[in-house]
């Protein structure tokens, strides 16, 4: 069935090959809306009408009939009826908007996650995309950082469980036949996540020991998982811009862990090889990059200017474009567009599938997942037949989508207060705005003290803009907007019970909120379903089980924190004022939140840790094991967590390591075990000289609720 | 002269050896002052009398008579007559305390800081010290840590200049018949001063590109001017702690730089190997941390404890105890112990010498080119006639010697007031305290008022008081403490010029400062002349010339922020509302104050950049010159900064680093020629491969008065 793309490539001219690797934006295109663009846009890059015509693959093209157009004229211009790729950014949802992926992270629910891509990728398919950039794993400490609602969270494993999740639910098992999937492309390579200061495009560095520890496994599980592509980060990896990294995609992708699927750089990132200064010039960017690795450029023109000058000079191989451009020809075959270019688009089943009621309920069951319950000082659930005043920017907003969901319409959002009418009565609910997001007015506190007055308890539905974070969403100050906190102090001069809903898309400094109200339900960003979900939860009608997939900071003073952190050679004991041991003078070392916390409605106690031995061979195991009982009056969901800590290693080793979890069911006063597998595998670790192996000694086995609230069972290893 | 050290090596048993590579604080030695501490130290530390008396080095000891009796009674009990080498903490002055150091780096006089060093030397022979723990050269990003006062600052250029003239001034030309001299001790190596967070011994990770390129030149510079010892850090370097840090210590130190010194740990850090995670007991510390090179433990027992079973169990070499023991009689030898274990001691000399009109007068110097004049709107200077009110927590406080100033008096300093006394009538002063360091009351507020409201301009004192930086003293929150702030607004509200003053340890955040006062001057801790060199400052007597060797941040959520930074991919331009670059929503990239930033009374006006060429080869040079001219109406100093571009490497390059600069005075209306020579030499860089080579291409000579505000002239290296 399989076309020889051996034999296609050997028909190709070095042109074709070279426009082969160039991805532009639909506004190129003939048959797309907007092809009157094209003439401008060409110019401004320096290419010809015929790069376009040869060109390789689309970006940001999606609807049945415009990218149905342009395949259909491409190919009437294409001499090898070579077909596009359509690729798009479907990050957390197509049109049906899942909560952003730190919420998802929050879940720690694979299978509901594997769901939410499963089906955009079935909204996307039939709306005429081939490939998405996602996931998104990137392992994110600094909640300055705008993208960080973009990642599930801060650690390797469970970044990594979410990293296989997504790219089982995009491409499913066969890519070739099922036309409801896409191909996946894991981003962003490698170690976008940590530029300095918080500062989306800034410098990373770190060493390669750290590297390999905590930042690259994510990107492996979404290979492991089989993973169709690769993007490549705009960031440097100790000096070299990452889309110019030969030891990042030859040596490590490559050679290391094999992959030979195709990489793309991000949205102009081989260009940018100049003002990073590795290259003086796009010839130099051209060659650097594809020497690199990098397949794709994507919406900069250095390869077609440059490359096949690049080799008429005998300064490049041609065989470094052919690899290259079989690749995306395998990848082309592989998603059957030699069969059938317009593959899964369709016109009816866009009209069919996309928002259908099972994705809106699928949605909606993740996004209250996703939800973190905070705080809860006897106001929550609320009662049906309670006055509710719904309070803040975020009362009626449809904002609740998130950055990255550009296919999807705030219109179909579901607001808070459309949640809450499915809840109570009409007559129930007052509503206020009560300030803008960075500002507000008189007239506004005013106005929500009126709304608040006679009910008997305040929602207050307040946060960020999505702007304020996502791509070039970089804040200095992680705490809610001044005016926002003013609305919130109003609010509390009424001495009524108040709850507050976050929307956000990190992890804010929470000072003068959780401090100044009862209960605090950290919502994200959830999604096109936000106020069904919300409401649900606040009402009770739903127990809140998310749990926090990053640390909240105690205030931006104390970033980086996270829970997998050392131990220094001078930790802080029990006295707080002890002068010469690791702290602040002025706050704790701990976050105010920790990795793994969240509460629900009701209450759980564990058990001792037990294990089945104290020793661990080379090939035994040991069973650690609690019993967790609910201890509360309503049924709820718990996520037992376990981690590991080796005591001493050839290098420092965290304080503690997620290792697992399992989530269950408990009815009041059920008392379930769970068992987690110790193995020596997973006491393996990269040493200084990069060795990848375990040390006899002693470890520890941790579980509990949150990574800050653990038992703790002693064992060793002895191989 | 010399003794033959491997003889006397030769009749030491192994627990002499041993003992000798053990150092205590003063009290744990007959004759010290606290003698009768002694046996309750020795069983918590589980060390016998044997081993104290066989020791090789005491801590903190100073004082002729202690320090005489010591070693005296020491003598006494050592069977082989070695004298104990005295080590203690001169860091910024003995009794006569000069700035401290980042102030020292302010002002960017080497002659002046090895002035100062020698002046502490003198000092802390005579009262019988014979190494001193300085320099500390410590490159730092972060103002959060606490330690950022010790180091002069941000830059490996200027950090290594400094480095160098503390290393002369402390050890001179000729340590064994100079008793006026000490030896050096560079610490804290490695890479102490970037923990992450900003928090105290926490952990540091790097690349070794990274550790190569920014943070080891100062200790290489300190090591090339002939230091004799270096002291490990506390934290881990890529994962291994920096006392049990082989690469460090044997690989690099001893064999890539041929380093035959003495290297002693931190004060515990052996032990803290432990705590850290790579050694589960004493014995293992001990193991790992005489492997990987330090001769001399600090104040834990691990070697005297466990070092003899390892030698006699065959695990280690005794061999390996004997380097280090040679390595020690061999300082002591150098130092002339042996001729005269009583070397500089001298009662006499410290009544005659220390504090002296000389030394006094130096101190005053170093103060006045120390601190920086930040801002100054036509109110400084102030005119011996006008009425001043002097008000804060500052205003008659003796806390402006700094952290790391044990030995000095705060009843010796200079405060403010008395400083201003020496300017103008005292009936032309009113003084109110104003607030306390973290607290105000409205009694405080009321007399401040009071002391101000007839005063034609008020002086502002404020500040951190000195246990808010140094070791352990590290703060989430940069900007003054609240209650000061408030003083501040309070004395606005008179519509009164208002000068700042300020006292402090790091770079703060100045909102509610800089934007709220006429005039600032960051005097940091200035030493014991304070008031007098602030008082010449502020009436003119002085012009400021201090420039910043560290950058302010525009708030502690844009740390860290140093001006030798990268460009990135995505280089913010002038548009500021332009998203998809590198920026914050909420603050700018630069921060608040750049690196080389000061004013003074005067102005300087550059030229454009000249070239003697614009090749240059592998063995020429260019001279890059400009004309400064004093453009105002008073004599001042102007330092002129050199600096250069690299503007594509193999790996990304820093926006500029500084290469030279020259200090200038100027009359009105004066013009200078300042030149600078461009070698091929400092365009190396450390490559990917950690090469240190030079590439051809384009390089850019930048020259002006801060980091921020530079002429460009264009050349390219073509060997």
């Amino acid at each position: 069935m399989e076309k020889n793309m051996e034999n296609l490539l050997e028909q190709m001219t070095l042109e074709e090959k070279i426009a082969q690797l160039m991805q532009l934006a639909t506004f190129f295109y003939k048959g797309a809306a907007g092809d009157g663009e094209i003439t401008g846009p060409l110019e401004d890059m320096g290419i010809t009408n015929e790069v376009v015509q040869n060109s390789g693959s689309v970006l940001g093209a999606s609807g049945a009939k415009e990218v149905s157009n342009i395949q259909k004229e491409h190919l009437a211009d294409n001499r090898l009826g070579i077909p596009l790729l359509m690729m798009a950014d479907i990050v957390h949802g197509f049109k049906t908007i899942f909560p952003v992926p730190l919420a998802i992270g929050c879940s720690w629910d694979q299978e509901l996650a594997e769901k939410s891509a499963e089906i955009a990728a079935k909204e996307a398919s039939v709306s005429g995309v081939h490939v998405t950039f996602a996931p998104m794993v990137d392992l994110v400490r600094d909640p300055r950082w705008g993208r960080v609602m973009e990642s599930t969270g801060e650690d390797p494993f469970l970044n990594a469980v979410f990293a296989k999740a997504f790219v089982r639910g995009f491409q499913g098992d066969d890519l070739t036949h099922d036309h409801f999937r896409v191909a996946a492309c894991v981003k962003h390579f490698a170690a976008y996540g940590a530029p300095e200061g918080g500062r989306d495009y800034n410098t990373v560095n770190m060493s390669e020991r750290q590297l390999l520890e905590s930042y690259l496994p994510a990107y492996k599980a979404a290979l492991d998982e089989g993973c169709e592509m690769v993007m490549t980060a705009f960031n440097t990896v100790d000096g070299i811009p990452a889309s110019g990294n030969k030891k990042l995609m030859r040596d490590l992708l490559r050679d290391e862990w094999g992959f030979d699927g195709v990489i793309i750089s991000d949205w102009g990132a081989v260009k940018e090889l100049i003002p990073h200064g590795v290259a003086e010039d796009e010839r130099e960017a051209a060659k650097k990059a594809l020497e690199a690795g990098v397949d794709i450029e994507m919406m900069t023109a250095c390869y077609a200017k440059s490359l096949q000058e690049l080799v008429e000079s005998g300064e490049m191989s041609e065989s470094l474009i052919d690899e290259s451009v079989l690749r995306i020809l395998q990848l082309k075959n592989k998603l059957g567009l030699f069969e059938n270019p317009y593959r899964g688009t369709s016109e009816e089943l866009e009209e069919e599938l996309i928002m259908s009621t099972e994705h809106r309920k699928v949605a909606k069951e993740l996004a209250v997942k996703s939800c973190v319950l905070l705080k809860n000082e006897n106001v929550l659930p609320l009662k049906k037949n309670q006055k509710v005043a719904i309070v803040g920017p975020f009362a009626t907003n449809g904002d609740v989508l998130g950055p990255w969901s550009w296919h999807g319409s705030r219109d179909d959002a579901v607001k808070v207060y459309d949640g809450f009418l499915t809840k109570t009565a009409a007559s129930n609910i007052t509503v206020a705005k009560g300030s803008d997001i960075e500002t507000v007015t008189e007239d506004q506190l005013t106005e929500a003290v009126n709304a608040a007055k006679d009910a008997d308890v305040i929602v207050l539905a307040v946060g960020e803009e999505s702007e304020m974070s996502g791509e070039g969403g970089c804040r200095a100050d992680i705490k809610l907007p001044e005016a926002q906190l003013t609305l919130i102090q109003k609010m509390k001069e009424l001495d009524k019970p108040l709850v507050t809903v976050l929307f956000n898309g990190r992890p804010l400094d929470l000072h003068g909120i959780i401090d100044q109200t009862d209960a605090v339900l950290e919502a994200w960003y959830p999604g096109t379903e936000a106020g069904h979900a919300i409401a649900d939860l606040l009402y009770g009608d739903a127990n809140p089980s998310g749990r926090l997939s990053m640390s909240f900071p105690y205030s931006v003073g104390q970033v980086p924190v996270y829970y997998n952190c050392f131990n220094t050679g001078r930790p802080q004991g029990d006295d707080k004022q002890e002068r010469y041991v690791t702290h602040y003078l002025d706050i704790p070392n701990e976050p105010l939140l920790p990795f793994g916390y969240g509460l629900s409605y009701t209450t759980f106690a564990y058990s001792e840790v037990s294990l089945s031995s104290e020793k661990l061979s080379g090939d035994s195991e040991i069973k650690a094991s609690v019993h967790v009982t609910n201890t509360g009056n309503v049924a709820g969901e718990e996520t037992v967590q376990f981690y590991i800590r080796d005591i001493a290693g050839e290098v420092v080793r965290p304080l503690r390591e997620l290792k697992g979890y399992e989530k269950i069911m408990l009815n009041p006063g059920e008392t379930k075990v769970v068992t987690f597998t110790i193995t020596e595998e997973q006491l393996r670790y990269y040493h200084s000289d990069l060795s990848f192996t375990s040390d006899n000694g002693a470890f520890q086995a941790l579980i509990g609720p949150n990574s800050n609230d653990l038992a703790i069972g002693n064992f060793y290893l002895k191989k």
